[in-house]
């Protein structure tokens, strides 16, 4: 199974202080690894039409693009029933991903006779203004200027409301689920197009100041001392250990055996994000069961990784101890001979994301405090900028999403406003530290699991799964019943 | 008292059944017209650096522009005591003459001791992008494709919260009056900036097919008829005989007599447009106490024509008695000696709000049945689409503020969702028919008052009002109050 991909979206900007290295590390890698195979869901693919720009009309906002979608109407009761329609409001990858990993919208479909749609987010898979054309789509800002949340929040309205009326159910309730803008940000612009939204994981306050650049990595830190003191301690060492070394004479090279690195091209910067990234990936996929994202995971992966720096046999030495971690997360079926850090990837090789990380989603994540798992550093927007007046020609606009998007304050915003809204965090994902965690009305419920990862709930389940984890998934389903109840109560009195 | 203008903004459509004539007409008068003396408010004009385009972030989106608004803290309470701001989000004109007939604003700011600012809409009075230049600004569809209600809404949004942070008074309470956008589309889409809005005439059901486009005329009809049956007949057969006269040799020599035309060159449908106008403008300002717009007018203006038209000592000269009744619409003040149909203007003299409704505000209002008080026709959406293409090359799109703004079904789509929304409509402006007459819910509301006219509210109180206007702003104050009390116990608590 799949890592769901909400962390995708949000995950980039807190892999290492030095943006450069950083932003364009991911999608790249993600993409390449999204060639899912989706053939047992029996989905089918289709396209709609989609306008460029909803917010211009000038000349060029006309052109169009085809939108992917795919579609399972397998349990549907159909539209004389007005029975409701589950949409996925797709993250920024291909939308087959996001539907192999959303099993929680399959299990539930039967019980409410739902038809199944996902919406694949614009510049991402198959869904490529400019004919098409990744090359001409991605070449310049002139072209990525179109990606943006908006935009893809008003290709989502768009295409549900054209959809039900060429399914002739225009008064069916639609749910969304996300992942991303789809889940709190689509029912607060479009509550007219959904009547509410299941927003697992979404990292709403991780922008502006709202909350501390600390957090992120502090919840790191928390996941991996919670396994052990030790733990904690080695890897909150090692980072000294390896600069030392990798300084010293000859040291990259002994660096490069004791981690089994493929090329002979090494740096500390570049062994320091690969690290990184095996530990807050590990923290953010540390499901109670086995999973698969770019490899296969065994359960409670944190807990496997400080076991492995806690092992004995290793005594002393920090360095079998981290490779000993680091394997657990990228070669944990031990196919892997040597590993690759792709160091040599080029920042011009620019991912979609890159282009979000450099526009809108200004995400302060990357600080560590003094007591940080990582080295002590400061979020520095300064070096944001410059990195995207490089690689784009582009200039941020870090208060455009809290401007846009409700944000600060969120629970005096929307203790009067707004309705039908689930955040579900696991506090054991870092991005719990920018959800939202506390009701903010009778209607806009925080579900929040102490032991959960992220994304968890979205997950197909398994037999292996904890009794929380369940009843999470129950409640859910349960307070979406009483929203699609409620909702055919107004329908039949309005 | 000018009349507040939310009716500039719907009006064009429902002038005439040809395209090319109506929408060029007005934007062009009343932007003439527009040079309101404001200095016995004491306004501080300012202005604000907006961005082009927000949702895009291309280039060009990066380009900015000067946006004029109006402050008056003559009242305000201060920072230290997080006193309210009264924000009006300007409709389509210069802001200072919405400044000048939004008295309500400045009759109630002491009570609440708010901060007043009136924000000007992009593209009108000084608010031009493009250096400031008209002639650019204006000059072709990429120029005019950033004129969009989208944008001057993220405007305004944008300034709001620049301000709040400049004047140090993030927590004060802002409530919105419009006027177009300004009122429930702002509150809808911003909640976290406004906590509640006033929208006076807002007709946000005007669009697709969510009310016939027969309404408007039908409610011009009702007003008419309610002064008397035999002015309604006057008026419903005079069209044919219009008609008639001008196909007949000499015809339009006699008619341009009767009706005192300035110029030579005269048509039937330009004297048709002329006539329309009086009655449609005569409707929708129907105040109880005199006002005056583009020339002062009576109270009571309906009731006064139709006294025109009743008047026994014109007996059966049918364009005798309607040129006293457009006499009054046209010529109360007596001083004009001859009137100018305005018929000879170029409609590629485009005005800001001809591409509005050639983009975004497709309109249906211009329909008549056979109980019109006009000639029975048919809205033509071929019509308006054939027009645009003509003059701008655009294409409507017809669907866009339906998908973006709630709509249809708008008692189910927001019985469960958004609150703090007054919907003032008077039941004598045609635009009532596009209104919101029902309460939505608890905390949106419909004041409706049988006798009123367009934005009748929001005026200038004098000391003829009648009871039920009197009684209708303090309602109103009433319950922005509560709105701000709620605000400030949520502040203590939250």
């Amino acid at each position: 199974m799949a890592i769901p991909f909400l962390f995708l979206l949000f995950s980039l900007l807190s892999l290492s202080s030095s943006e450069a290295k950083v932003i364009p590390r991911f999608p790249s890698k993600l993409s390449a690894s999204a060639s899912v195979n989706t053939n047992h869901r029996p989905f089918k693919t289709k396209y709609f039409t989609q306008i460029l720009d909803h917010f211009n009309f000038n000349p060029q906002s006309y052109q169009t693009f085809q939108q992917k979608y795919l579609i399972n109407d397998s349990f549907w009761g159909g539209a004389t029933k007005n029975s409701p329609i589950f949409v996925y409001t797709g993250n920024e990858g291909d939308i087959d991903w996001f539907a192999q990993n959303t099993g929680f919208m399959f299990e539930i479909a039967p019980r409410f006779k739902a038809l199944l749609v996902f919406l694949e987010h614009r510049f991402y898979g198959k869904s490529i203004p400019f004919g098409g054309d990744k090359k001409i789509a991605y070449s310049n800002a002139s072209t990525l200027g179109y990606l943006s949340s908006t935009q893809a929040l008003a290709d989502y309205a768009t295409l549900i409301i054209d959809l039900k009326k060429n399914l002739s159910t225009i008064d069916s309730p639609v749910v969304v689920f996300g992942g991303s803008y789809g889940g709190t940000w689509f029912r607060l612009k479009y509550p007219h197009v959904a009547i509410g939204a299941l927003a697992s994981s979404a990292p709403i306050l991780n922008f502006e100041n709202i909350v501390s650049p600390y957090t992120f990595n502090a919840i790191v830190t928390k996941d991996f001392r919670s396994e052990s003191e030790n733990c904690y301690k080695v890897i909150k060492g090692s980072w000294q250990k390896i600069e030392e070394k990798a300084s010293q004479h000859g040291g990259l090279k002994q660096l490069r055996k004791s981690f089994r690195i493929c090329k002979n091209y090494i740096s500390g910067n570049a062994l320091h994000g690969w690290l990184y990234t095996a530990y807050i990936y590990a923290a953010m996929t540390d499901y109670p069961t086995p999973s698969n994202f770019l490899s296969p995971l065994p359960a409670h992966p944190v807990k496997q990784m400080c076991k492995a720096i806690d092992d004995p046999t290793t005594g002393n030495d920090t360095f079998a101890k981290l490779y000993g971690a680091a394997n657990i997360y990228y070669n944990y079926s031990g196919s892997a001979t040597c590993f690759d850090l792709d160091d040599d990837s080029d920042p011009h090789g620019l991912g979609e994301w890159s282009w979000q990380a450099c526009t809108e989603m200004i995400m302060p994540t990357s600080g560590n405090n003094n007591e940080s798992i990582f080295p002590a550093s400061e979020w520095n927007y300064t070096n944001r900028a410059n990195f995207c007046k490089y690689v784009f020609d582009a200039q941020p606009r870090p208060n455009w999403i809290t401007t846009h998007f409700v944000g600060h304050n969120i629970q005096r915003a929307l203790k009067r406003f707004g309705s039908n809204i689930i955040f579900f965090n696991g506090l054991r994902d870092p991005w719990s530290g920018g959800g939202v965690l506390k009701n903010v009305s009778k209607t806009i419920i925080a579900i929040v699991a102490e032991e959960g990862a992220h994304h968890v709930d979205l997950r197909f389940s398994t037999s292996e799964d904890p009794k929380w984890l369940q009843d999470v998934r129950k409640t859910e389903a349960n307070i979406i019943a009483n929203w699609i109840s409620q909702y055919y109560h107004d329908l039949a009195h309005l």
